[in-house]
Formats: C-alpha cells, structure tokens, sequence
C-alpha cells in the first residue's frame, strides 16, 4: 500500500490532497520536524535528503512533490488529475508546478529557513526582510500570466491546484495579502470547501 | 517549429542538448543576459519571468527545465529519452530533475544571485562563502544516493543526463571539485563526447 510521510506545515499537503482525491489507498505517517524526526536514521533510510514528502509504493520510494503529484495522476487516471493524453498540456502543469517548487518555495523558505544558504544572523534578518516582496512577486505574476481560473488551468481541477492551494497556505505566515490575488484568492477559498481538502486538514489538524 | 531561448551558460543548455538527442528539428535564439535581453518587452511577451529557457512549440510556450525536457521525451518518443511507459520509472526521472531545479540550482544560484533573495552587500557575501557546501553537499546526496551510473538511472541515457551535465558544469565556478563524484565525473566526460553536446556546445561558445 502507498504510504506517504509528512510535517504539519509542510508542502506535503499537496501530495496528501492528491492521494486522498484521487480516491488511492494510503496510509500516512507524520513526522515531527521540531524533534528533528527527519534527521533520525531510520527515516534517512527513507528519504536521505531529510525532507517530506516521501511517498513509499510497491515499486520503491518517490520524493519531490512535483514527481509525487504526477506519479499519482498516471497511476489514478480514472480522477483524471492531469491531462495525461496531451503531452503540451500536460507540460503546461508540469511547468507551474516546476515554477512553485523551484522559485516560490524558495522564495518562501528564505523566511523559516535561511540557514539553508547563508551563516550569519543579518543575512538571516536580511532574507527574512525581502520575502513579502519575492513571495508576493511571485504571486503577481501567477495571477496575471499563469492561473487561468477558476482552477489554475481552466475549467479542470489538476494536480496544481492541491500545489497551489499548499503554497498560497502560506501567505499570511509571508506577510502577504491573498485578496492581491483575486483568482488565487477564488481558488483557495473553494479548495477548501471540497471533501478531500477537508478531510486532509482535519488530519494535520489534529495534535 | 521549435524555437528554443537560451542564454549562454544557463540551465537552458539542458533543453538545447535534448532537442539536439531527440533528432528535433528546431531552431534557437540566443539572449545576451549582460545586455539585459530578458528584461526587454518583447522578450517578456514571451516569458513573462524574464529567464530562460523558453520553448516555442505549435501549442504554446513552455518554460521550466523539466516541463521541457519531460515534453521533448514525450513527442519524440523514439528517442527513448525517458521511460515513458513506467509512471514510476518515469517519476523517479521527473524527482532528479525536480531536485536539479528546486535545491541544485537554488545553491548555485545563491552565489551569482544572491541579490533574489536579499539587499546588504554583506549577505550576498555570506551567501557566496557557502556556496562550496551546499553545492557540494547536494553533488555528494546525488553521488551516494541517486546517480546509479553509468548514466544517471542506470544503463539508459535519459533526459536526467543533460540536465546533470549543465548543473555539473557549474562546479568549478562553485568551488567544487568534480573529481569527489567518480560517478557524476565519469558522466561528465562521457556526456562531452556525445555529438549531440559537441554540437550545442560548438553553438554556445560561438562569439
């Protein structure tokens, strides 16, 4: 059976809201990042890059969300997840989750995670400054070039869209208004109203 | 037909490789980033991120390195580029090439960048000092944990190669010495001898 690992808080939120509307049998282990559970041996085993998600199948272990999320609209193509058929369209979701990874992440975890990249407490103090500028430029540009509405690629919900519901989950921590964002902020408010947002956060919600 | 935007010395040269190996035929435009091309109008009508690499197909524009490479596998399908008929095998592909962008590249970057993420002159200095370590750090994960060689996924050249490759090749600039992954250095060699990345790399160090 599928078994997917996961912090509270973390971008594993997409991957879990994927699973759970693509109708999947998984079971879900948490991890406790603040006592360092990522860092123990016995989950090095599983993912040695010491981050969620980590998705275990039959056929061995995925990590990184924008693997995870396609790996699980190929094998579950009946919730029709992604346009599978369509290798440009296709791309096309492959490419906004490729830019919320590689770019607005990023630019997010300057704020918790400095340390990443840099050593001194005024470089930290420095990264923390600038995120509402980077995160909220990114933001910009999703809403006018890249969100269609009402879901991030038109008329059909695809995995971007549990993606950018997790990022946008962020914003407030960001110090960045949704309301900037009116197709984003649309979005988010209807991801969470369908059943499978809900019954995720009601997990992760739980101490 | 294909229209690929590159700078010289970017990630775009991984996409250029893959086209070349898949027999494509397409053609290429060169942007000068000193002379700020990818900050111009009509180059932004484009791709609106002002960065490369851009693929104009018949359907559209593509950006993100693994959008592109994902999608030159998937319509020259007889170049064997990926396992496109095993969703797994195809998810671990997509999971390297999601690490290349979202860590690989993000340390590197922090470098020659650093100006993304933050404004004091002392951070980008503090940024620049760790660059050897976070770039080495992940080549070594990528070494011990992922490269199977002799190709990146074990005995099938992939679109994971090129895109090695270019990121590899930022290693000196990094501070790191290739020669501590024997199997990345060993893919390395092998790679510039392909005539496919003979003749990209013939175009881009054309003045």
């Amino acid at each position: 059976m599928l078994k997917l690992f996961y912090a509270v808080g973390s971008c594993a939120l997409a991957s879990h809201i994927a699973l759970e509307e693509a109708g999947a049998q998984y079971e879900t282990v948490r991890l406790d990042f603040r006592a360092g559970d990522q860092r123990k041996p016995e989950y090095l085993k599983i993912n040695p890059k010491g981050r969620v998600p980590a998705l275990i199948t039959d056929l061995g272990i995925l990590t990184e969300t924008p693997a995870i999320l396609a790996y699980v609209a190929q094998v579950f193509p009946k919730a029709s997840l992604a346009p599978l058929a369509d290798p440009f369209a296709f791309a096309r979701v492959q490419s906004f989750n490729s830019y919320l990874c590689s770019t607005v992440h990023v630019n997010h975890a300057h704020g918790p995670r400095g340390s990443r990249w840099a050593d001194e407490a005024s470089s930290f103090e420095d990264m923390k400054r600038k995120v509402p500028k980077t995160v909220g430029d990114s933001f910009a540009l999703m809403e006018s070039e890249m969100v269609e509405g009402p879901w991030v690629t038109g008329k059909a919900y695809t995995i971007c869209d549990p993606y950018l519901f997790t990022v946008a989950g962020w914003l407030e921590r960001d110090g960045v208004d949704i309301a900037r964002f009116p197709k984003i902020h649309d979005q988010h408010k209807r991801m969470a109203e369908r059943p499978a947002v809900k019954k995720v956060l009601a997990e992760w919600l739980r101490t």
